[in-house]
């Protein structure tokens, strides 16, 4: 991460500061945004600079790969390289720790969504403080079950009270993908609106916001915090999730997918909640 | 249960293996789907046989009487008949037991809502997983303090979580009843569909799920169930539901109702929101 | 207040009892309805007054001054005459023991919402158990954090619960003002409704409840509150905004604010939200 450690040639996370109270954090892994280990590790260092600093009041993470926000994880990568990574400082494994650290942050975090928001990317939403998204270009789902596997990062215990129990069952065991006004209707996301708004309506609440005194929006965020679910929840969350792809369910739905086309540009990505439903079978059907 | 004991001949309740992970639970007590202690044994070996199951992976509850989902007590039978029943496994009496059970249980339970959901219909929706009602057929309506009751099921635990404490208390308290829309905008239910369409919607997406892994549902679902409350609200209800009865306030107000013919296909059954504003009257003023 | 104590000139809450179960508290403290100590000491007379009342069944908040429902604190009173007021009965200062004490009192609070809820007036909508807005002359706010403050009365207790955290979070850390609509799609308020149907359908509404018998309100009520965040998280954001206020930014904040016109009938008044974002200037920036 150039902006960071200033030396790395590969940089999937990128951090402009618009001005010392205003960061965007820009997530760029063409050409569709998955998160492998590397992002992770970029996620843990954009964490701690925001952590470390005492200027920055705003937080936005957008995208500027095309038709992606942040997507599945990487599926090519070795697990190893993902599980092997050191906890973080709330003794949660890396990307569960990102997310808890995100929500607990004194700094206001803003997802400008555009486009996919599958996986990791509908679990950065529920962490950062507010959403907004294209009305048109994006998507959102939690597709885990659907390929065999639990959501590792903290679905389970943001949604229900997000959204209500209900709406929170459906989006997780139906694996299906939700366009913006639906995902908006269910109060997923904070808005839905018309693309060529979004990033004016954005800016304008970032630059409003990072005016403001940093100790009257950390307090305000700390006492609405007591809301939050333990942070337990995303361990246990986590760990359930690494134990789906231990499973032979996971590996053939997987599989599955990957031969229909999945983890690469093309309609395996764009309608992943319809391949969901084509591939699964019961054994016992 | 001709499904699970293979003897009776009163089935109020009835089981139908679509296939084996899919199930259907169909009430059928006509003329109007009142639910009396036969009903309430009949949902304990219907929670039984859901238990038990390897294989059941949903479970979709509709009904087979025009114009009612499922609908308040019968209040012509005995109560003693109702609360010599005994404990179901949590401890709880055997409606609470139910319900609770039906929320943790490791399938996914959907309430397929076309008719009124009035009392008890409510009650069963709110501890299904997911809820889908027809648009122009539903209403749905927790009653009880209308007549002076206190609602037994436990909508006071779940409604304040699912749709926020003010819209629970307006929906408790007011006793009206809610039109699908209505309810679906409060988040009461899923979503609200067109009649024509409510059917297939519903099969699709059981069939759908029925054909995801039961170990990534049943743990997705687990972890979801850390936002539920504890069951002991709901031993509170009823107790507060068993005590409302014996009070002369719902005597009244129920014998009331019968004289306008509640409890029988028709107007008071038909509208029971505003015959309840008909029958109320304060002592005091 | 005349109709508590019989003998005070100044009354800026006013009590009508429509009927010994249906009471009015009408908020009347001309031109723009702010609330300085006195009316925190009015409140807790009514307060006291409903609790000690065995026929109140329904209570309903509505404003005698055009356009403001209930307006921010008065900034031109003495701050110690408000923070040297006793602690209520709930060991909180008397603004957040009102406020704790109407959401635990055995009668059904509304609050009937024409004119502008800033600050307090959204606080008290928050504590009642519903709240009714007039579509068209109504705007809602959480303006605190953009003059520096944090919010006293119980909004970072509350509104995550209602409209889950990311809204919550725009609501206050945006401070924008909401119109009636917006609120009513997040669920701040209980139904938006056009201006001239605004009274009839409330009074319906009271009317109806107060019918109803008050054993069954209650402990309904009562269950539902199982849900109330603990009262010391109200305790904790009224040491926050009092610590705010003694810090800058809040100073500088008001008194840019009063020099634009604020705290007087006017532009500053009308479009708060908008003067926010006008004064507030990052000293880093």
């Amino acid at each position: 991460m150039t902006d960071v450690a200033g030396t790395k040639t590969s940089t999937q996370l990128r951090i402009t500061r618009q001005s010392p109270s205003y960061w965007r954090v820009t997530i760029d892994n063409p050409p569709i945004n998955v998160m492998g280990p590397e992002m992770v590790v970029q996620f843990q260092e954009v964490i701690g600079a925001l952590e470390s600093d005492e200027d920055v009041k705003v937080v936005v993470f957008d995208s500027a790969v095309d038709d992606y926000f942040l997507n599945h994880s990487d599926f090519l990568a070795k697990l190893e390289d993902l599980t092997s990574l050191p906890a973080g400082p709330t003794g949660l494994p890396p990307w569960p720790d990102f997310l808890a650290r995100l929500t607990r942050l004194p700094v206001v975090s803003i997802a400008l969504i555009r486009g996919r928001a599958t996986g990791n990317g509908s679990e950065i939403t529920l962490a950062c403080d507010m959403s907004f998204a294209s009305r048109e270009k994006t998507i959102i789902s939690q597709w885990e079950v659907g390929v065999g596997m639990v959501a590792g990062g903290g679905p389970m215990a943001r949604l229900p009270h997000l959204i209500g129990r209900s709406r929170a069952l459906e989006i997780l065991l139906s694996s299906e993908d939700l366009r913006a006004e639906q995902a908006e209707a269910y109060g997923y996301i904070n808005r839905a609106l018309p693309d060529v708004e979004l990033d004016a309506f954005v800016e304008a609440l970032a630059t409003r916001i990072a005016k403001f005194d940093k100790w009257a929006i950390a307090n305000t965020k700390r006492l609405v915090n007591t809301s939050l679910p333990p942070d337990v929840e995303l361990g246990a969350g986590w760990e359930a999730c690494i134990a789906s792809l231990g499973r032979p369910a996971a590996q053939v739905g997987i599989k599955a997918l990957l031969a229909l086309g999945f983890h690469k540009p093309g309609d395996a990505e764009d309608r992943l909640g319809y391949y969901l439903g084509e591939i699964a079978h019961s054994p016992r059907d």
